[in-house]
């Protein structure tokens, strides 16, 4: 089972991915974790050259070309031989990321960037793709009081392109209702684990 | 007026460009001489993840985005840019070693890696592609005779590659008549740079 991880900053994603690895562990499961962009040597080369600050006057088809590229490797080299081994794989983030920043956000178009990656995964998608929803608002106020400081001047600033990114993913929901679950992330994060955990089973057992 | 040069080992074609790019400089013309893959701080960084020899188990399918990536790169920040400043742009190598190399000898079809590529070009092509076509078995000739050595075994182990190269360059010329000029790269020196500069210069009255 192919299971991945969506959503913005301060959705708490990443703190909810630790507990299901541990439980589903637990249960018997063989799990692996793992993340975009990443995931293999190779897919980690290629996100230092994304990443690289010197590269600032990367074109975003560049950009987006590098993300599909570290996907199939990390594909070829690890998601699927972990399937394959009968593994649950979990990974955080993962192609909606590319089409909800790239495509949506910053205006590659969806359809494009989907056609892009096809290339890459050869169809491969997801079983379950979980959408920690959260107004933006609500996520940088936490990421800043997690640092320990107020809202400012650049956390504003960013907020549409957040909300950009936010509208995409849920345009992604709607695109891909079988996959897709959106989680309400404004919840407590025991009731976000509970719901997604919860989800998890059903899926399982059927 | 953008210019590419294409064809196999021991063609001669690198030399060639040198004395293109000194004459066409001399009668006046602003010429940018520059390679693939590579051709920008990006694109270099992008190749050498291509060509670190670590990367021995890269997928195919990896290794045709990054050229693609890395071709966009070498497209947006120097090809189109010297080429609006009214400049001559000739490239060794360009896309039609990705449609040969990974699209035809390396199995990966033709038309996909067209297609993967046209997200990179967006419809960019030559004016003129000069392809440097020589039987395989006098290229690997010329490259042990330069190395001061006879032909071995491992020249022979890669003539059949070199053969389905050759043949895919072939095919390609059919299906692009326009800008594909076959150069006989078996004439002297002299002779095929008098074909391709004649050529050059029809192409530039017009």
């Amino acid at each position: 089972m192919f299971i991945t991880f969506e959503g913005g900053e301060g959705s708490g994603k990443t703190t909810c991915i630790k507990r299901i690895v541990e439980i589903l562990e637990k249960e018997g499961n063989r799990v692996v974790l793992t993340r975009e962009p990443g995931g293999t040597p190779i897919s980690e080369e290629i996100r230092n050259v994304i990443l690289d600050k010197k590269n600032t006057d990367m074109d975003p088809r560049t950009e987006a070309l590098l993300y599909a590229a570290a996907r199939r490797q990390h594909i070829v080299q690890k998601i699927l031989p972990s399937l394959k081994e009968g593994k649950i794989v979990i990974s955080d983030r993962f192609l909606d990321s590319s089409l909800a920043y790239q495509g949506g956000a910053r205006g590659l178009g969806i359809e494009e960037i989907y056609r892009v990656n096809q290339y890459a995964t050869e169809g491969l998608e997801p079983d379950i793709t979980f959408f920690f929803d959260i107004d933006p608002e609500e996520g940088l106020r936490r990421i800043a009081s997690n640092a320990g400081r107020e809202v400012n001047r650049l956390d504003v600033e960013k907020l549409a392109f957040h909300q950009t990114v936010r509208g995409a993913f849920q345009e992604l929901a709607k695109r891909f209702p079988k996959r897709f679950v959106v989680i309400d992330a404004a919840q407590k994060p025991d009731d976000v684990f509970n719901a997604v955990l919860k989800e998890i089973h059903q899926r399982i057992r059927k």
